[in-house]
């Protein structure tokens, strides 16, 4: 399938609307690009001579960190403009923000956003490609990419496999967007937690809904945990750490429930004996830190994949 | 002309002090590199191995990413030292950070700062030239040489031709380059605002003094607009927001009184609604995103040459 | 020797634990290296395509530059994680934080830490080299070898000169790396200061504890100095700065007291008019941006070093 396909989009905004060839095309292109992590010189020359902006108004190390090093991977240079650094910004409307980095001549804008909808809107007013690496409580796509890639990985083929997302679902744009992808690709997905946290609305994404974690967990081929954000502690129907640890923390008794060979996810940072015990995260079951390396080569299959197109579209339109 | 002129400046300190012709050997020689833009490796090797110290001790995330920008397609390696990130600077004297900056083996020193004559200072106890990204009231010279580059690139020959300066003159490096630069070059240039912010002192820099938009605007071939500084207003002699937009802000009509050809300049960020109407500002008269695209060309000029001047000098100086 | 050598070290913790042959070919490895920094193009393609993690966890600008520049000399590429882009960090254990900074693929981390003993703690818990770039009051390796290099390169082989330590040697991490360098390297070592600042406990580690400056400056070889730190001051046994400049600032009266061709030292920042003079810091006698430059030397040796040692073992390992 892998030859034949084309693909032709410019941007990564959301799962929800890319094609099962699109998510295992980016997977498979990720596969590549992961065989040349061992090599003693690790860089491509792909991107060389381009600039990837990663615009970051909400403040997030890891996810930064992450595409700069995927960046410089293919040799592209990376241009940092994040919200405290905020002079292009404050009293600057999102759209001059990026109509300026695209008159800086940056080839690519990888941005972060507290507003659900701020990558689809940017895509509308520069003519560069607009990666999304999470806005509000929308999707965090790479993300959703980085887990599947470390399923298929660790459990193969996931059309009819299981997999139990647990935690704060409701407003987590890494739930959504995992949910879209395991859909897509085929995967059985239930959303589990405390009924304030997971709402019945997430069924009409395809998810089955549930506030029983053993009966969730039993089945599962793997469970991904989500964390457990302090500050939303604060509000009303939010259960207190101590609540939620004792009764949905994954902890050694919990996890007996999974399958032998079931695998535990988390996007990190992890509150060790918060929503997990701190030997299951280091335990054989735990994927945590394959996830972070996956996140490397997925990260590196979009900017290439959308560099890509858009250098074959900027062609057909001049010719 | 330029094949027979020869560059030998190691700083770019002001416009002031540099001659007409200098001042169009950077601008043509930017229009070069301003050529490779559309190339599909836009590196030039010209200063590899290179190391530009981005100094910037005022907040500004548009000028530094501008020169990092510059510097990156020049093949440098770019050191910033940034006012936050202080401890090169707590308790250290200016020199001393330029001096170990120049100990890092840095081969320049970009500086932004809230001083005038900083640039200059730093000129005399360093041995690594110095580019002035700013230096408080003082200049601000390669914003100058942007606005006159993009100033040829849509209007021509500057010989004649008539520029209106618009707001707060007072305290403005920008305006002061500007002048500078645009009288060298020949054109006619009118500074007009409220009387508190264009006081009749800069009739002695060569420019006219105007309080009468309407006239100023008339047959100006292009208007230059200054951000107003929100931090500005609590000064006595400042207007509010909203008496300066009721009686200089550019909107529509008043943009009528222009040629019908004349263009609108804004270095950034522009307030929209405060010193320009929203749509004015992305009409086809605004040139205020080609003046960042154009920011990068007259960088890499000035970046190139102060580089080159330097290399010379310390050639002959070992012979 | 050089030649004979073998370096096998994949970490570099402290100066404790090196052997004097170590040290020595750590020193002449940044010989070479500092033979290229007057070559048009200064970079080498050593570390070509590695990565180096800069977390710093405690503010340090001119540390974190100089690991920065030598690592881009060395054609490495930097990832830079400091304090205060935290998220990597907020609620997540250092170690985590390390082995997210492996996950990533870094091939080595350069850690400032507040805390004695974390760079060791990571070399447990992580597979990639560990470079200690200052653990709170405990060891501050590359600082000494710069000074060890910069006294070498001043006044030649070390085995029977006298060096005085002045200042506020109580905490300091810069004084005991220094010990046990110049000790191993067969110098005498005085520390010298007020005794609430030099206690006699460092008679332990080989050095002179002294309270007499005058004696303590007669016959030394090289003085150096140590930051005063401000922040010192509130703590009852510290003296005012007015208190300490007047009896061991070292000014022009003191500074006669020295050999005629004795030098100072200062790892900087340095405080003008409190721990020196003005004139002596900028007088002949006085090296200390000359340790600036030999600081990028001995870091490139390092991190190359410690890079290859590195590699070795790991192709040993698979075999």
């Amino acid at each position: 399938m892998k030859t034949e396909f084309e693909w032709t989009r410019r941007n990564l905004i959301g799962i929800e609307n890319l094609s099962p060839e699109e998510l295992t095309f980016i997977l498979d292109t990720a596969v590549s690009f992961k065989r040349t992590f061992d090599r003693k010189n690790k860089k491509l020359p792909s991107l060389r001579g381009k600039v990837i902006a990663n615009l970051f108004l909400e403040p997030s190390t890891r996810t930064r960190v992450a595409f700069e090093v995927a960046a410089n991977r293919l040799s592209a240079d990376v241009l940092t403009v994040s919200g405290s650094s905020s002079s292009i910004v404050k009293g600057e409307t999102l759209r001059d923000t990026a109509q300026n980095i695209e008159a800086l001549k940056a080839d690519m804008i990888v941005i972060r956003h507290s507003s659900a909808g701020s990558p689809h809107y940017l895509s509308q007013v520069v003519d560069i490609p607009i990666i999304n690496a999470g806005d509000g409580a929308h999707e965090h796509p790479t993300q959703a990419l980085l887990d599947c890639f470390t399923l298929r990985e660790k459990i193969g083929d996931l059309r009819g496999r299981k997999v139990a997302i647990l935690g704060d679902i409701l407003f987590s744009r890494v739930a959504r967007s995992n949910i879209w992808a395991l859909r897509k690709l085929g995967a059985h997905v239930t959303v589990v937690g405390p009924s304030t946290l997971v709402p019945e609305t997430f069924m009409s994404m395809g998810a089955e809904v549930s506030h029983d974690l053993r009966s969730a967990l039993t089945d599962a081929d793997a469970v991904m945990l989500l964390r457990i954000q302090h500050e939303r502690q604060s509000q009303m129907h939010f259960p207190s750490l101590g609540e939620y640890t004792s009764m949905f923390g994954l902890n050694q008794e919990r996890s007996s429930w999974l399958k032998p060979d079931a695998i535990i996810m988390h996007p990190g940072p992890i509150n060790r004996g918060v929503e997990v015990d701190s030997d299951l995260a280091d335990s054989d079951r735990s994927v945590i830190l394959d996830q972070v390396t996956n996140g490397i080569a997925v990260r590196m299959a979009v900017l290439y994949l959308c560099a890509s197109a858009n250098e074959w579209q900027k062609r057909k339109e001049s010719l």
